[in-house]
């Protein structure tokens, strides 16, 4: 990956120069969208959530009838220091593991993207372990792991602003590399669920126990294992839910914090940007910490069986499109989602309207 | 289309052949897909749907690693009498309308299928209104639309069996025109939700009140029109549940039947065929109802706004893969599900085993 004009920019300025740009989705683009909609040959509404898709796509793209063209599934990568607490069922090693897995084109996120017309930029945000030759591979540790939010800290702010903008480098400089439509937030990251769970009981004031779950399947003792590190971690810490990077470099982790500068990146560039499950969502819930607008960006793609996401979206005023039972993370449900967004724009540019396949439309008083 | 070698054989003989090719699907092949899933580089049932999905397709198939090649989207269509008792919110023009905009490629269903990699067929199977020139149609009128199912039978018993088989015919026409590894049953004919519901409340037993919806989007009136149609036909025609073909003969359509033929030749063909709404589903229990095996080679493509596909799904032990909202029918839920499919596929075949990739894997201690 080529460094970009960006990385010369002032590292203190970038948050803020992004947060300046994210402005409002554009309302008359979305209203000519929905417009079309009702001129579609089809009763009124039968799309259902094809149909909404379409239009908040046409707001967030300012174009009517949006071309989406590739997108770009964001993987970031980090370890936690929380993981020698055995809050996970694999070893730390699988981070960096899947991270090569990631760049030989082998894990999940690679055959989903592919399908869905995603390219895959992985990046590590501070992986533990020794990667080994990783051609393809956004090298930008902060550093080798967070330390052990049951103990302290995850991060120092300053760490926490840092990840946040590698976040929104990496989207910078994908775009530079090769403009894209669509944006997906997906990790890696051994033992994330623990922070994810602390970051959205300390910005939505649940009980831990009510947004930890099993992860990539832990047993009933390792999930008492999470929800003991999750509220010890809030009562150690102390994070501040009116301050996000205060929460971020609390009980964070270094990919949470660069998804959720994806997200405030795709916000400013007016790129819809698919949330991908639990750990996605706990991103996005910073990044909209960071800058309400954010939200209006973004695009729920799959309900997590993690019980915390739930808690996440809700704050977040989004539903997820899909429902599969899915609970895998890397960006899987956000790239799959991608594809019924791709397919709803599909329809909503290529459909003939009422007028032009010269079909009766329903008589005004009858249609609901 | 090309008429084939089928139409030559005796119509009295063709459902009963097809009935008869009807097995198992192959369960050395989806236990193989299962075991290769339980190795891919993920937490083993951390993909949720989409490994079953392969599980289900690989049986089907009769191949652990399914290649689907290109799908096809049967769009049948036929008028009803029933549609002159104020049942639908459009005129019953619209149903020739819809197939003239079907082979110009201005409908959902065309945008949809083609972002999904099928072709899609469409079958008159008794559309009232002229029709023009058609090109690309398959012309297979049984009559010009159904009979009143309120005042007596839709269609005589050997019109029903015609109608399946024209669903048969179409199926291996196009098999021979270019062979396909999934198929989706669509269907448009204005009205058509009324015999549907009245076929589910005859083979489930349930209220016609139950499973009688707003179609197209009656209002509450109209939905009281309907449900008191329902509940005349029944009373007029008194089905037999027992008898599939004297269901379908009373209170069922052209389409219905031939969409029931599709689901019969696609299991008789070992190709995963997808249903698609309420209507789909109505035809679906017709299909199981001649042979309950059918119910062994669908894909529940989408949940309908109608209350009547739940009943009729559940009663064939199936569960929609998407829940999005639609409810227009033409096939446009089992075309967007069948990329679904199509991404399972790839995940099952592309992905790399944890030996492949050199990732540790979970301690089977800690697996749940």
């Amino acid at each position: 990956m080529s460094r970009t004009s960006l990385s010369s920019r002032s590292s203190t300025s970038l948050l803020e120069t992004t947060l300046s740009r994210i402005g409002l989705p554009d309302a008359a683009a979305a209203e000519a969208a929905r417009s079309r909609q009702a001129r579609l040959t089809k009763p009124s509404g039968s799309l259902g959530r094809l149909e909404d898709l379409a239009v908040r796509i046409a707001g967030i793209a300012g174009n009517s009838v949006p071309e989406l063209g590739p997108g770009v599934a964001f993987v970031m990568a980090a370890d936690h220091g929380v993981a020698a607490a055995g809050v996970s069922a694999y070893p730390r090693e699988v981070t960096a593991a899947m991270v090569r897995n990631f760049l030989a084109g082998g894990a999940a996120v690679n055959a989903l993207a592919a399908f869905a017309g995603f390219r895959v930029s992985v990046t590590d945000c501070g992986v533990a372990s020794d990667l080994g030759p990783a051609t393809g591979l956004r090298i930008r540790r902060v550093r080798p792991g967070t330390d052990d939010i049951t103990r302290g800290p995850a991060m120092s702010r300053d760490e926490a602003r840092r990840s946040v903008e590698i976040g929104i480098e990496a989207f910078e400089e994908e775009f530079e590399f090769g403009p894209f439509g669509l944006a997906a937030a997906g990790e890696m990251g051994i033992g994330n669920t623990t922070p994810a769970s602390a970051i959205v009981a300390a910005l939505t004031g649940r009980p831990p126990r009510e947004v930890t779950g099993r992860g990539t399947g832990v047993d009933d003792r390792g999930l008492e294992r999470k929800v003991a590190a999750v509220e010890r971690a809030l009562a150690v810490n102390r994070p501040d839910p009116s301050d996000p990077l205060d929460v971020l470099s609390k009980v964070g982790g270094f990919e949470i914090g660069a998804m959720a500068g994806v997200f405030l990146a795709a916000a400013a560039r007016r790129i819809p940007v698919l949330v991908d499950g639990f750990i996605s969502a706990a991103a996005a819930m910073i990044a909209c910490g960071l800058c309400p607008l954010a939200a209006e960006y973004m695009i729920a793609g799959h309900r997590s069986v993690e019980p915390g996401q739930a808690a996440a979206l809700g704050l977040l005023g989004l539903t997820p499109v899909l429902d599969l039972g899915m609970r895998l993370g890397e960006g899987t449900g956000a790239v799959l989602a991608a594809a019924v967004c791709r397919a709803a724009c599909e329809v909503h540019t290529r459909m003939a309207t009422f007028e032009e396949a010269g079909v009766p439309g329903a008589p005004e008083g009858k249609k609901t």
